[in-house]
C-alpha cells in the first residue's frame, strides 16, 4: 500500500537472499524506520518485540526467521532449535506455528546443501499467497460495499460512503492490503467516495495509531473517535457499514476478535447498519461452535490499560501512568460477536453467511 | 465520603466566613491538593479551569463565587459584573446561571451591607440542599440495588453484587454522596458486598481517574477497565446491574449522558441485565420529547482525543501525543440512550420509570 507516494510492503527479501526488510512497527505511527533482519535472533526479537505484529505477518516473519536461522549450518539439529526458538517467541499465536511447521515439513527430508534455498522460496511463497489471499478479500469485500454505495448514491448523487472500523486489521497486519481494510483500499481505487470512522481501540489503540496511519498514507479520508462514540454515530445516521477483521471464527459463525467488537455490532444492529466481518478461512475453527463458551479469553497485562506510551510536544517518546497507584485492572483482549449480529462474513473465497450453512459450504 | 479515613466534601467554608476551599480536582488521581479561594477571579479559575467539575458542584461554586464578588462592594454595578463574569466561566452549564441567578434575586433588593451575608447563606443552603439531595438519590437507588443482591444471594450466600458505571457521577462531581455513585456509598454502608467495573471513560477518563479514585477512599472493591471491556463482562455474567448518571433526560425518559453510555444499554438489555439511571430531578428537560433529535451534543477539542496526561515513572506530570499528526479526530462529549433501554431513573423524590407517566407523575 502507498505511504508518502510510494508503495511499501510490511516485509520483503533482499534481492541477493541476504537479508530481510521489515517496517519497525513498534515506532508507528510517530516514526517509520526499516530494518534489515539477518539472524535468527533478529527474527525472534522482531516478533517478540512487536516490530511485528498481526498473525499473517507473523507467520511470514517465522517462515523467513526459519529459513535464515539455517542458512549458516541447515543440520536437523539447528533446524529443530531455530523452530523451537521462533515458535516460543508469540505462543498464543497460531499463525506461526502453521508456518513454521510448512518450512519445516518442506525441507526436512532435503539434503542439507538445499535446505536454505527451498526455505527461503517457501517463505517466499507463503509472503506471496498471503498477498493473494488479501486481495482476494478486498475483491469479494468490495462487492458489498459498492451495493451499499450505489444504494446511498442513488438518492443523493454526492453520497459518501462512510465506513466504522475497529482496531487494525490493514495492511500493517499481513503482508500487503490487510483483510478488513482490503475491501476498503478496493473501491478507493475505483472511485467510490469514502470517509472511515477509526475506533482508536483501547487500550493498545492499534486503530488511532495504525489504521488511520495506512488511511493516510491511502488518502483516505479518516477520523479518529474514542471507541465510545461509534453509537452515537450510528444514531445520527453517519455510519452507512461496519467492517472488522476476526482472529478467529466458530463454525456458526461467532466472531472473537478485538475487545469491543460487540458493543459495535450491538449499535449497528440497534441501527439497522449492516456488520460485515473480513476474514482468512484458515482462522475458522471448525473444532468450536459457541464461541461465548468454549474460546478462552487471554487476559493481557494491565499495564497495557493504566499506562499509556506516546510522544511528547519535544519529540520524546514517554510513557505516563493514568490511573490512581492502588487501583486494579482487568484487561481482556478479545470478545465474541454473535453470528447473529454479522450480517455476513467476507472471506478469500467468497461472501458466506455467518451459519453452519454458510461455513459448511465454504470446505466443500 | 472517606479518603484516607477521613471525611471530605468538594467544597466547604470557612468558619470564619473568609474563603471557601475546594479539592483541586485537576491533579487528582496523582496529587490530593486543598486550595482556598478568596476572590473573584480566583473562583472564576477555579470553573473555568475544572480545579471543580460536575454541573451540581460548578453550581456551588458559583453561588460562593458571586457572594464573595461583592464582599467588598457589593454595588448593583459590581453585582451585574460578577454574575456576568462567573457566568461566562463554562457557558454550556446549566445549574451555573440557575446557581448564579438563586443568588442574585435574593440580594438584589436587599440594602448593600446586608448583601454579603445573605449571598453567603444563600450559596451554603444551596450546598446543603445539594448535599440532601444526593443523601436521598442514595437511599432510593439503595432499594434497587439491595432488591438485586438479595435475590442473588438467594441462590448463593457468598454473592458479590458486581455494579457497572461509566464516567464520574460521584462526589466529587457534586458537594457529598454523587448521584450514581450514592446507591453504591449507601449499600456499602449496610454491609452489602459488592464490586464496581468502572469504565475508564474516554477521553477524558473520568472514571480510571476520579470514580476509582472514589471508590478506593471508601474502600469498595473496584476494577478499572477500559470501555470497550463492558459488553464481554456482561455476556460473562460478571455484571448484575449497571448504574450511571445523566446530565439531561427529556420528558418521555431518554437520557444524555457521558458518549458511550448508549453501548452499555446496549449490552444490558442484549443480556437481560438492567439499566438504572441516577438524576436530580432539576436535570429533567420537560420542554424536550426526543432526546435523539432535540438535544444537540456538544462538541469538544480533538485534542482530549489526541493527547493524553499522566505521571512518568518519575512523577512528574506530562501529556503525550497519541495518534498521527496528520490524522483528524471528532469528540461528541455525550450521546443519547432512548427511554426503552432504561429500567428506572431514580431521582431525590423515589424511583420512577423512563417514560411520560413516571416523569409526568414526579412533577404533579
Amino acid at each position: 500500500m502507498f505511504l508518502d507516494k510510494r508503495h511499501w510492503q510490511t516485509i520483503w527479501p533482499s534481492d541477493c537472499g541476504n537479508y530481510v526488510s521489515i517496517i519497525n512497527q513498534a515506532l508507528l505511527p510517530h516514526k517509520f524506520e526499516i530494518l534489515k533482519l539477518f539472524t535468527l535472533e533478529e527474527f525472534y526479537l522482531a516478533i517478540k518485540n512487536m516490530l511485528v505484529r498481526g498473525a499473517p505477518l507473523i507467520g511470514v516473519t517465522a517462515a523467513y526467521g526459519i529459513a535464515f536461522g539455517i542458512k549458516e549450518n541447515s543440520s536437523d539439529e539447528v533446524l529443530n532449535n531455530c523452530f523451537n526458538y521462533l515458535n516460543s517467541s508469540r505462543p498464543t499465536a497460531v499463525n506461526l506455528k502453521w508456518a513454521l511447521n510448512r518450512v519445516l515439513n518442506k525441507i526436512k527430508n532435503l539434503p542439507l546443501e538445499k535446505r536454505f534455498s527451498v526455505a527461503l522460496e517457501e517463505a517466499n511463497k507463503i509472503r506471496n499467497e498471503d498477498i493473494e489471499m488479501c486481495k482476494s478479500i478486498g475483491n469479494h469485500g468490495s462487492k458489498l460495499l459498492l451495493d451499499i454505495y450505489q444504494k446511498k448514491s442513488f438518492s443523493n448523487k454526492r453520497a459518501k460512503l462512510n465506513i466504522l472500523t475497529h482496531c487494525n486489521a490493514g495492511w500493517l497486519a499481513t503482508v500487503d492490503w490487510g483483510t478488513a481494510l482490503a475491501p476498503i483500499y478496493a473501491i478507493k481505487r475505483m472511485g467510490v467516495d469514502l470517509h472511515v470512522w477509526v475506533d482508536e481501540t483501547r487500550p493498545r489503540n492499534q486503530g488511532g495509531s495504525l489504521t488511520s496511519f495506512e488511511l493516510n498514507g491511502e488518502k483516505i479520508s479518516n477520523t479518529i473517535i474514542v471507541d465510545n462514540a461509534g453509537g452515537y454515530l450510528m444514531q445520527k445516521g453517519l455510519v452507512d457499514v461496519v467492517l472488522v477483521g476476526s482472529d478467529r471464527t466458530t463454525k456458526k459463525g461467532d466472531v472473537c476478535n478485538k475487545i469491543g467488537t460487540y458493543l459495535k455490532a450491538l449499535a449497528a444492529r440497534d441501527n439497522n447498519i449492516p456488520f460485515f466481518v473480513a476474514l482468512p478461512t484458515s482462522t475458522i475453527d471448525l473444532e468450536i461452535e459457541n464461541g461465548l463458551d468454549e474460546i478462552e479469553i487471554e487476559m493481557r497485562s494491565t499495564k497495557e490499560v493504566s499506562q499509556i506510551t506516546g510522544l511528547t510536544n519535544s519529540g520524546k517518546f514517554e510513557s505516563v501512568n493514568l490511573f490512581p497507584e492502588k487501583s486494579n485492572c482487568l484487561n481482556p483482549a478479545f470478545d465474541v460477536t454473535p453470528s447473529k449480529l454479522v450480517n455476513a462474513l467476507i472471506t478469500e473465497k467468497g461472501i458466506i453467511d455467518s451459519n453452519y450453512e454458510g461455513i459448511k459450504n465454504l470446505f466443500l
